[in-house]
């Protein structure tokens, strides 16, 4: 069982390991609400996963300890549990399906863990993990499912009401739901008024599913920009601890995580990987009761691959009418697409690409078709090109 | 003059006004020193320039408040004041010119300015201010040449010594010199044994070669990713201050700043705009002499236009191996296609884009090409890509 003592505890053991994170003014997000920020994604390891990990691991037995902890995980639990053990001063060993992203392997090994990939994906490296526990005596540190790890979790729900004694609500991410069950049994226990709101991704709502249906139920798959948050299955005790806790849980699409993740960077500055925006998601898109309430959003993490947060922002810039691309059907005679660039030109339109081809299938003979790719100001700005370039007797065949 | 006493005093001043951002510690960036992160990308504005204007505005007097501020720049120097005269009860105009771009425009409005969109550049706002501040007698608020505006920023370095007393260094990034000039001389006049170093962009070295040649000198344009700090010319009492207090003056290129913005997202999760990453790639690439010193970053802005972020990530992943583009010539019959696609599978590159085209000039008759982005996961990555492709018949004929 949980209990206060236990957090404040753990509060004391995590004090010169962890980062304390700062609480951040975000009064754009939701302008009917007064949100803040609690911004664990500028915890060390890019996640708040290491304050359950390293607290676990500081409950252990010497024995225990001596032999050695064990995980399963290609992403914020891995790096927690190897920099938790290496601060620790004792062994840690990751399984990670052989497919993992390069970039994981190598942050989780450079915290110090000892790396086993493993043929298959994540089950067939979860097993191989409870293999080698069963075989070398190592502990199991579970990503979700621990009361020590959830122990470790409910930290931040102290942090939150020390920094900020008077708010009304919190929104938290949930995947298997450790962070929330720590911080919704913590904040409860101190204040039973203040709301705790949970958020899920719609391509995984596992958590969602279950507590509204008050049994564990299982996914056949996830999918989701959020792969942090991507669980099939909640835990025993986390489903118990939110279903007890936690006020109301509610999902966001990929396309609303998104959004959060550009205004996060455009308003705050912050890197925050899909899980770590949910909870603005749910902010910025009225899933949750907060009008006039002060209102912390929990950014579990910002470790998102590059790559990732370059499609995010190139969708996000679609979205907002920053970059726009059409089809136009042009005559086939010279000056065309001098004319067609004269017109961006004067209406201040930056070009990113132009493929000009000849007689695809769509045209007549003597047609051939530009694709485009501008960059605009927002709309009202396309609608203005777009309007010019059909006064100049240009058709525009189709627009993304 | 600037004293301490003024500095303590715009720190009082500014205590309820201001957040005191968090510093960071960034073991990664450059493993021979120990890097801090003193990070005013997060200051509220994105940037460290509300400091210097709030302090301006409250050494006002009553006469002067009630007429109200001016000020012209397109940027932070615009939000800082817009932000500080609102918060002083004031009124505050602000000269852009009519082509800045909207986002900054409307940014600014946001905090409460009114705007004066002025035809012309830069130097045709700049006079049209000077313009209105005599006929309305309006207070101009000069971006950086202002002994107020300088003791302001100032209260930075009184914090970087109550966040971390026992730093060797601090590197701090220089436009027009009124950060550092505040800086450098709270620092100094607090313990002279600290190192301060001033970082300008490669494309716009005014201060670097004003130093140099201990003369104010004027650049004839200037050219950076880093518009936050492409300044002409020195002020007179930055000039001054810099040559006092200041230990050496370097310069990053723009390659080296991109790098410096990615590492900042990646290992950091921060969101900074080119000035403000400036004095990271200083610590990165070796401009300063760090080796096994504590040395702080300025992080001095946050605001980045996400279409320029857009295009730093990419040029960072090509410069990582993460992207990679070539041109391939294939004999024009059918499965080619087909085979190249294989290849790509097998070695788990992931196809971005491919364009298919018959009949180039360089080409035979029966020659086409196929010109390919992958992402890739490293340069030995893309390595054996182009083995496996010439192994089996393919010719690169051009990579990017």
């Amino acid at each position: 069982m949980i209990t206060l003592d236990k957090v404040y505890h753990a509060k004391y053991v995590l004090d010169t390991v962890i980062r304390q994170t700062d609480m951040i003014a975000a009064p754009k997000i939701n302008p009917a609400a007064q949100i803040y920020l609690k911004t664990e994604n500028l915890q060390i390891t890019g996640s708040f996963k290491v304050r359950g990990a390293y607290y676990k691991i500081s409950q252990l037995s010497n024995e225990e300890k001596e032999k050695g902890v064990i995980a399963c995980s290609a992403g914020n639990h891995a790096q927690g549990v190897a920099l938790a053990a290496a601060r620790s001063g004792i062994r840690s060993i990751i399984c990670l399906p052989d497919g993992a992203p390069i970039s994981k392997v190598e942050a989780t090994r450079s915290y110090g863990a000892e790396i086993r990939l493993v043929k298959g994906v994540y089950d067939d490296a979860y097993l191989e993990a409870l293999r080698l526990r069963d075989e070398q005596g190592y502990t199991f540190i579970h990503p979700f499912d621990d009361e020590q790890v959830i122990t470790g979790q409910g930290t931040i729900g102290l942090e939150l009401l020390e920094q900020l004694p008077d708010i009304d609500a919190v929104i938290v991410p949930i995947g298997g739901g450790g962070l929330i069950s720590g911080v919704a049994f913590t904040i409860k226990s101190l204040n039973p008024n203040i709301r705790v709101y949970g958020v899920q991704a719609a391509g995984a709502p596992s958590m969602f599913n279950s507590v509204h249906n008050h049994l564990i139920q299982k996914l056949e798959s996830v999918s989701t920009i959020a792969d942090g948050i991507a669980v099939k299955e909640p835990g025993e005790h986390t489903f118990q601890y939110v279903s007890d806790y936690v006020d109301e849980v509610v999902t966001v699409t990929d396309d609303e995580i998104s959004a959060a993740i550009l205004a996060l960077m455009e308003q705050h500055k912050l890197v925050t990987e899909g899980a770590g925006a949910a909870s603005v998601a749910a902010a910025m898109f009225g899933k949750v009761p907060i009008e006039g309430k002060k209102t912390v959003c929990l950014l579990s993490g910002g470790n998102i691959d590059v790559t990732i947060l370059s499609r995010v922002i190139n969708r996000g810039l679609l979205m907002t009418g920053r970059t726009y691309s059409m089809n136009i059907e042009l005559i086939d005679k010279p000056g065309q697409l001098s004319d067609v660039s004269k017109i961006f030109a004067a209406l201040g339109a930056n070009v990113i690409s132009i493929h000009h081809e000849r007689a695809n299938e769509g045209s007549d003979v003597n047609g051939c078709y530009l694709r485009i790719t501008l960059e605009t100001r927002n709309y009202d700005h396309i609608q203005r090109i777009k309007q010019e370039l059909t006064k100049n007797g240009f058709k525009i065949t189709s627009e993304m």
